[in-house]
């Protein structure tokens, strides 16, 4: 029983939260947004009398126990924080639609074995602090706490010391005993297909670099082409062999997301650019030549124009397929909503890919308008919304009766 | 007799305003590090009884009247403004040449039949408020003062909201008999000759375009190659249909200076690219094969990545070749200091492209260690300074004989 008037209503107070108009809404991990979703959350979780923890990276939990007490609850969730200008579904779907199955348990005074849990894990989207899915890392022990709570963003503040100011820095442990994660898929193959649900086997391996390349800022017009040492040109450059190198491994994506250009003037030969590196592949083996590939194309570019160049990692979270039962579950609880079902990988990271690596985890999809997403423009229809949310109820419950 | 001491004082002092350790020194045009540069030379003339005449566009004038009184000064001068992280030199050195030709001349109490001048010309440099050389436009007739007021910045603020907010929008009136700018040559020929004295010939055609790329901003893991329109990616093939255009027509430069990549966040495919093309020419036919051929490399890269494309010409400053007597003359002036002298065509813009088609012009180079310029580095020794200002108090004192 899915209160959904309920739930609707809390998608479209979420998305509120960092929003101005026409430019979507931004709440970048550890935020003052990002803490007034935490906040928000919190609340809806007191109201539901779910028990509250919080981790020491800051992942959020509101627990419905079971008969068998607390312990390794099957988890639904995702996350609260936000890319630049960016719809209001990414993350808050999943957080809101488990938080709405919980809800419907709750009142309708259901009685399950396992206990249930709603998770918001923390910078997911890795926009401020490298590197994304850091909360699932940190829960998963992939990724030391330290390390993690030691990251900064590009103004030198710490996700520790963020994580702090926003009251979120807690000390308790949740272990989840099964996850599932509902998402929007973010891309077009739902649409594509006709599909209303996705049962998701896996998620593609992701890698980034931060990177610099520094040239000579120089005088547009006196400079002759070749003794310039143009930092964008690197960068364009690049761009092109980027997208070659796309070409070439199958089923691959690679991106330059965030381009900073230097000293940034009309009459100036650009002396640095800052920029970032996205590369990503579902087959081990293309990801692993993907990886192998950028450093070397990097290299190459500045080599051209005579740059200097500076690379640092930032994320390298490898291909995962989910298992067999968990897919196989998602499948059946799908096929009770619709027969319009595809199984596919995800294109984007997702908590549930370090999830994986602690407990049976799968995904839930649901269809993206166009394939928009990471954009104000990001949009699904409330019947598809709902359905989704449907499929996770009947998942969830399975999965605590178990 | 040139106070040498004095000269470079000054220059040391003019290069503190608006500096920041290891990042030279930024005075945009109109700005307040702008304004104290203008205060400052202010008292400069002053101290030295110059007559101080302000325009409607506020350059800047200092006369000292000559025996047949103030009229048609013999002018020598070029601007304050500067890049963003600019050397002390660009500008400030040809309106310190023409202060410390001018101090000599009064403190020796030599009697010149024609009135000297020295001007500070507003908005040489382009970078703030277009067009470059927006001061000795308005005073050459070639760009409408209200239209010069009305030009905006990137924040929306007006030129002449600026001039009247520094108080240095002026009612005076004066017209130039004869124009010399001393400049470094911002480029590495004269170096490369081994010269130490450039007798500029002509200054090369600069055509500017403010340019927006729109495409979509999507999901940098869920979005495939071949359904983006990554408005980054449009930019990045221009930078190389440019510089593949700047080979195929001899002699000429192209740049993207300015490049602004949104919404800037490392998965997400970039939706919007703001930047700016600089290209330029000295042949007038090459000039005019440029101004053709972007707009085509604008539309064409913008079509291969399905992006809208706006562009604005900010800036179209003709090829001009100064007066064989004036070239000439400066000639001579410079062979009265060293034999090392090379004929040459500036790269950059200076404000002699606009004054020329008022009264006769001509240009001194003196070299740039490396080439360098608009940047931090830019550097000339004080001996090339110091004989390029003794090349221009010849000039000015033969023309003011005349
Ligand atoms: N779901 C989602 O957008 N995650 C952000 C991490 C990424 O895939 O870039
Ligand atoms: N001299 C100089 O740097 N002028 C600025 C205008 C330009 O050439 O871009």
């Amino acid at each position: 029983v899915l209160d959904e008037g309920r739930f609707l209503a809390d998608l479209e107070e979420l998305g509120g939260i960092g929003a101005a108009p026409g430019e979507g809404r931004t709440r970048l991990a550890l935020s003052d947004e990002d803490g007034e979703a935490r906040r928000w959350l919190v609340r809806r979780m007191e109201e539901l009398g779910l028990e509250i923890r919080v981790d020491g990276i800051g992942n959020l939990f509101g627990i419905l126990p079971g008969e068998e007490g607390t312990e390794a609850p099957v988890t639904a969730g995702s996350h609260l924080d936000t890319v630049i200008r960016a719809g209001a579904l990414d993350g808050a779907y999943g957080v809101l639609g488990a938080l709405a199955v919980l809800r419907g348990v709750r009142e309708s005074g259901t009685r399950l074995r396992r206990a249930l849990a709603v998770a918001a894990f923390t910078n997911e989207e890795g926009v401020r602090f490298q590197p994304d899915m850091m909360g699932s890392l940190v829960l998963s022990g992939r990724l030391p706490l330290e390390e993690a709570l030691a990251a900064r963003d590009r103004e030198g503040l710490r996700a520790g010391e963020e994580l702090e100011r926003l009251g979120f820095r807690g000390t308790d442990r949740v272990t989840p005993g099964a996850y599932l994660e509902l998402h929007i898929e973010q891309g077009p193959r739902l649409e594509d297909a006709g599909a209303r649900i996705g049962v998701v086997e896996g998620i593609q391996g992701i890698a980034w670099w931060g990177c610099t390349y520094r040239g000579q800022a120089n005088h547009a017009g006196t400079t002759p082409m070749d003794r310039r040492r143009d930092a964008f040109a690197g960068v364009a450059d690049l761009s092109r062999s980027l997208r070659e190198l796309a070409a070439r491994v199958p089923s691959s994506v690679a991106t330059l997301g965030r381009v900073e250009v230097r000293p940034g003037a009309i009459n100036v030969v650009p002396g640095r650019v800052d920029f970032t590196v996205d590369v990503r592949a579902e087959a081990p083996e293309s990801f692993g030549r993907l990886k192998e590939e950028v450093p070397r194309l990097l290299r190459e570019a500045a080599g051209r124009h005579a740059l200097e160049l500076e690379a640092e990692a930032l994320a390298d979270a490898p291909p995962v397929r989910f298992p067999r039962e968990m897919t196989d579950l998602v499948d059946s609880c799908a096929r009770g909503e619709t027969d319009r079902v595809l199984r596919l990988a995800s294109g984007a990271g997702h908590d549930a890919q370090f999830l994986h690596f602690l407990c049976p985890t799968a995904m839930i999809f649901v269809p993206s308008r166009g394939g928009l997403s990471h954009c104000p423009e990001e949009h699904t229809e409330a019947a598809d919304l709902l359905r989704g949310v449907r499929v996770l109820a009947r998942g969830l419950i399975a999965l605590a009766q178990r």
